[in-house]
């Protein structure tokens, strides 16, 4: 069987294709069971080719916008696609047509391709908490409404609505879970104006200052790299009748305010390392920020046997133990 | 000022313009109050050429999924966007590909030719309780979750959200209403599921046989085009801060089944015309009936003045007035 990832080349589709190629397999149920597919060649496409160098792995850099590019991702061999692909909440808000180009049409030609196969692959689209602002009920819950506040949950709603439309019509096989902030991001800071939660952790540990641009009391909705990878996975693996009509899922996360994140940092790599976090509050981020919701109860996500990460600690030290390059002068 | 109807040779595109050419004015109201706007110019567009000749109406036939034709449609001197224009929901249903074309690039392609303009002109776009639909609520409130059912509710939500994301950007003025179920729709069936619930009451007036492919306990949500005219143009006036943020509608109706649909014909029309209804049921047209949602409570819409047909035989009696040439051996 053959896999597609696109947006492959980021790091939680590099860190997707990793746990894949260890495993070997993809145990993908149906309503016969569970069956451990062999996995024989994974496609990760991306803007810039992924970094990762196996003989299963086919790198193929392109435009998602190009409906032909996206065609030729996609055969009868493909039993599942994983997209991931998609330009993050601050480039679609600053770049309209941008976002509409990547998050909307691109969805929407990778789900033509797929359906043109006649074989219903499944296919797994990695949507945000984003679609959630606003006005909202204290606790969002599977009930809650959809109220995007920016291009970017729009966009990734609309994705949703045609993952589930096309699932109704029987072209895919389709799934789409609203993943929480990931923190925290390795790597360089991106254009996700979310990206501050990452980077008072990840900054300090390599050794230099880092921002934080809200109150210390402000809270977000998070879940570590390793445990977003494990929740994509079992979207992807989970039978259809599990997932039943509805196929859009609020994944389980954690509730931490800036200064939980800083007393773990503190806990974890010790005061001189938390020091490097410099209060600077910046009135455009806390405008976008107070439209998020941070707490969620993920009751439906639960049942199908989601889990979030232990606490906010934990999800420090995994990022210490997988980015051991990048982390200077953490104390414990 | 020019206005732009598209789908406007349909029968309720053809009442609005005829109404607004009947006023000479629309009373756009904004922050600084309301104003009377002369209605210089209504340009009608659809498949085909509209039937109202005047002076100030423009019919241009075309296709709306090309946007070099859409952009022709609009320029600085358009104040006001109808958009009609729609496959309907059994043809959505059927033609998967025109759906998506007409409904969802279409209203793309108008989009971003009022974008284009810089001008930000008011845009009012006809949705439909077709969002609504599966396990709802016993009555659905302004709260309730758009969970559409068929392809005709996915393409129309989706034209919501990007009615709701290009007013946030500032690129138009836009207000999207769900309307109820058009009853009695004059003319010939269309290909909308809910068809029945107009041919029994047309058919029997005009001299011949209509089936019931329902049970006569079968409710819907229905309102009369003269009272859906009203409300389009009543949307189309209020001023933005009438709106505020949320952009999206559902517009106050009529709960009514079959049963109270007949005794309203027998009423108006006597025994022998409402005994040409015939009970024919329909497995597949009840599969999709029972999805729809029947009962609404549309405060949000009464808070911004919006009303209801006063009961089902004054619906029954205004179609009756507006289309003498339809009525034949209406007894009343």
């Amino acid at each position: 069987m053959e896999i597609l990832v696109t947006g492959g080349a980021g790091f939680l589709g590099q860190q997707l294709i990793a746990r894949v190629l260890a495993k070997g397999t993809l145990r993908l149920a149906d309503a016969q069971g569970a069956r451990d597919e062999p996995v024989s060649r994974i496609v990760c496409f991306d803007v810039g080719e992924g970094a990762i160098r196996d003989p299963r792995v086919k790198n193929v850099a392109g435009d998602i916008s190009d409906p032909a590019q996206v065609r030729a991702l996609v055969s009868k061999d493909t039993g599942a696609v994983v997209h991931l692909a998609a330009v993050v909440s601050g480039t679609a808000e600053a770049d309209f047509d941008l976002g509409m180009r990547v998050n909307l049409d691109g969805t929407r030609h990778l789900l033509e391709a797929c359906r043109a196969l006649g074989t219903a692959p499944r296919l797994l689209f990695s949507s945000s908490i984003a679609v959630f602002g606003g006005a909202l009920p204290p606790v969002v819950t599977d009930a809650t409404t959809p109220t995007p506040q920016g291009s970017y949950g729009i966009q990734k709603l609309v994705g949703e609505l045609l993952v589930q439309d096309y699932t109704r019509k029987g072209f895919i096989d389709g799934r789409a879970v609203r993943v929480p902030t990931v923190v925290v991001r390795p790597g360089r800071p991106n254009g996700a104006a979310s990206g501050f939660a990452s980077g008072i952790i990840r900054e300090p540990l390599s050794g230099i200052d880092a921002p934080l641009p809200v109150p210390p009391e402000t809270e977000m909705w998070v879940a570590s790299p390793r445990t977003v990878v494990g929740m994509l996975l079992r979207a992807l693996e989970l039978a259809p009748q599990d997932w039943g009509w509805h196929r859009s899922l609020n994944l389980p996360g954690l509730t931490v305010s800036m200064h939980e994140e800083l007393a773990a940092l503190r806990a974890v790599a010790g005061d001189a390392v938390a020091a490097r976090v410099k209060p600077e509050l910046d009135e455009n981020v806390m405008r976008l920020v107070r439209t998020w919701a941070a707490r969620f109860d993920t009751a439906r996500a639960s049942a199908m046997g989601f889990t979030a990460d232990a606490d906010f600690a934990s999800i420090v030290r995994a990022y210490v133990e997988d980015n051991p390059q990048a982390v200077r002068g953490a104390a414990n």
